[in-house]
């Protein structure tokens, strides 16, 4: 083992699109593969086992990310010598074979912003079994978090459907990827969008900014720190008023603002982000309305979450808009999902997994929506793919072969898709505490599949 | 706002060095900075308010990538013509300024490895304004996670120190650099490795393969699972054998090894990952030494944590390895730690917040730590850089003028040092929950110079 460490060059490489960002046993199980000459077509499903407590539902999020994954999977050069020279691949052979591997197989999924349940496959990868096996590592991290995320952000979305909502977690998000795919998956799901910069290049995400107590602080004065950042950013003044004392620096900011409205200035919003908000926003507000200020909105930020929302709203704060930060981009209360990536199908049979509490079911599958008169959704079918239900079919072809079946969806049609799908929800699953669960049926079709594959099991 | 979304070659860029991977509050702060003429010296500190739940001490961990972070520090053509296009910076002179601005200043630190306790700064950046401002959210973002993650892992190497530990968590961790940063992380805390290939090429870690559930369901028989695994990795055989029925899979191995040996492949260990693992290990560790296999290992894994491992090596579980995923790289009990990049100094007079529960220590800061007669460490001082005091100082100047005053450090350095002061815990902090606290003591130096900055801004 070598100490490369540190400054090395290589952690210039971008490593969210290196094939080597994988769990070692891929690659030694597609050596297996290789030298048992295994390359029919496997079937692997991505699903969800259970909701984490007090979650109704999820939201499905990150297939644009998998799908230009597996558009870009190869071993560069660099990564292959580092391969072969690591000794654990001595066969020449296999690492011509890890060279020539492209993704060619094909893709079913859920539209982004489609509401799931558990056991529900939201996508399904079809291909030869080492590309279909290599890619399972970095597909569950791309789709679990950002579907993590939207699935958390979009309850906020349901406590405060009025508000403007906008992401604040990058600092305290896990690493750069996670902090730009939490804006992603924040926006997705309803947010107005982020404070983090690169969210809007990349993604074309709206992005926030006021300003952080270091401005104040930096001054002697904290009304000169208010009008400095006034004059640099004329058309989006919002003041934080917070750093020595929340109501005198509101007083601060009605005593400015008439040299500001002579320059043309108009004080957009203040924003607290300490102590109790609520009275705060009370206290602030009559200030300002007294002052004269009755559109300068209030902003506010500091450890908050749906719950905090839930409260801050019933206490009838006079809030406009909230940063969320750490709770959101961290999913704090439930930080990972129970989720999978298991094979269901192999040289054309239906496999499954009996590990105890972990069984999982085989085959091909495919997820039917039903609907009440009123166009609320009442319940799901689960069933395989070649038994057709009525109701909605949720899983679509994306990709065959390769290649995409369209170009990308526009991350603005899957945030609509959210909305449309936030319409059809009964109302007991709208609530931050859901029961009872939403009904997935499996379908007989598919309980007889698996009494078979177990039966061929035993036989074995 | 452009809808760039998706598939757009700007996903390509590495995020990880992006000058533009920051909160817009930072870069409108900059432009006010530009404006009012405001490039003295400031100083900013990181450190975490209060210990999460549970945890006693913390590692600090994250220094080199955020050194890295600051030496390549730089706005690109691409960015800089993003910014001005953006209309939020109409001035091309503060353009031309970011264009300009690299990190020139210095950094004092903990060296990676380093208990540490609330209050206490763990690095140190003093330099003009804006540059000490515009960096705050990627250092925290790296700082804080590997700090979180390494805090965590120490926890499981508290528990099981003669266990072979090793990351599995990338497919849950929140993003690319999550997954490689955890791996880092762990490994520092004490971890033998990783399962993700990657961490070896950039980092120098061990990493760690087996097999999965998938492998096993490719084939139509357990048994040649096995033999063909154990031809494809003679030198690492550890076989998965939970897939359909534990004792049974055990069984098996124990049939097959005659074979493999006649071929020279020993069965190193044999992996667990589901159902009541303490009782498993037990009938397996029986099933292999009656079969003798008795060098033959137990490895197992599935939603294991520090409290987990307590549990299992309590009851006595014959288990020589863990695979420790989700738990480790979300830092699942306590995904997050409450930690402040602040202001403490500008222009050469010391600065402080007052925001209530959030108010700051003024002033540049070193830490000096105590120790007892047995080589313990009994407390710690926090005061003021010049207030010089017995005890050992941990913070130490790293970077002057942009320029790192040594080499890297190399990886395995910090590890040991993790190792060192783990001896130097008292055996209250060594357990999974402890009280009473750790004593941290604000020198009087400390207390006098926040209430001359109190003072001073009472009569502003």
């Amino acid at each position: 083992m070598t100490d490369t460490t540190a400054a090395g060059k290589s952690y210039a490489m971008n490593p969210q699109h290196s094939a080597l960002l994988t769990d070692l046993y891929q690659l030694t199980m597609l050596q297996g593969y290789f030298e048992q000459g295994m390359d029919e077509t496997a079937v692997f499903e991505f699903f969800v086992r259970k909701l984490p407590e007090k979650r109704g539902f999820l939201i499905a999020a990150g297939l644009e990310q998998a799908l230009q994954f597996l558009e870009r999977l190869r071993f560069t050069g660099e990564e292959l010598e580092w391969l072969a020279a690591s000794g654990r691949f001595p066969d020449k052979a296999f690492i011509d074979h890890l060279a020539q591997l492209r993704f060619t197989g094909d893709v079913h999924a859920m539209p982004e912003g489609t509401i799931f349940f558990p056991n529900e496959p939201i996508i399904r990868v079809t291909a030869p079994i080492p590309q279909a096996q290599l890619v399972e590592s970095r597909l569950i991290n791309l789709l679990h978090f950002q579907t993590l995320i939207a699935s958390k952000a979009v309850r906020c979305v349901l406590c405060a459907p009025d508000k403007l909502l906008v992401d604040f977690g990058l600092r305290r998000s896990h690493g750069a990827e996670a902090g730009l795919l939490a804006a992603r998956a924040g926006y997705l799901a309803g947010f107005a969008g982020s404070a983090t910069v690169l969210a809007e290049p990349l993604f074309g995400i709206p992005v926030f900014g006021t300003m952080a107590h270091s401005f104040v602080q930096a001054h002697d004065d904290e009304s000169a720190s208010f009008e400095h950042f006034a004059h640099a950013q004329p058309d989006n003044v919002v003041l934080l008023i917070d750093t020595y004392d929340t109501e005198a620096g509101a007083h601060k900011v009605v005593q400015l603002a008439p040299r500001l409205h002579e320059r043309g200035i108009r004080i957009k919003a203040v924003r607290l982000d300490s102590g109790d908000l609520a009275d705060h926003a009370r206290k602030v507000r009559r200030i300002l309305d007294e002052g004269g200020l009755g559109d300068t909105g209030i902003f506010s930020s500091g450890s908050l979450d749906e719950y905090e929302l839930r409260k801050l709203l019933r206490a009838g704060a006079p809030i406009d808009g909230f940063g969320i930060g750490t709770h959101l981009d961290t999913s704090a209360d439930a930080p990972y999902l129970d989720c999978a990536y298991k094979l269901v199908e192999y040289a054309g049979r239906a496999r499954r997994k009996r590990s105890e509490q972990k069984a999982t079911w085989p085959g091909r599958k495919q997820v039917y929506r039903h609907y009440d008169d009123k166009g609320l959704i009442g319940g799901d079918t689960l069933t395989l793919e070649d038994d057709t239900q009525d109701g909605q079919a949720l899983i679509q072809a994306v990709m065959r072969g390769g290649q995409r079946l369209g170009p990308a969806e526009p991350l603005s049609d899957a945030r609509r898709r959210v909305q449309e799908n936030l319409k059809q929800l009964p109302p007991h699953l709208r609530a931050l505490e859901t029961e009872p669960a939403y009904p997935v049926t499996v379908a007989p079709a598919l309980h007889r599949l698996a009494e078979q594959v177990d039966r061929a099991l035993l036989h074995d």
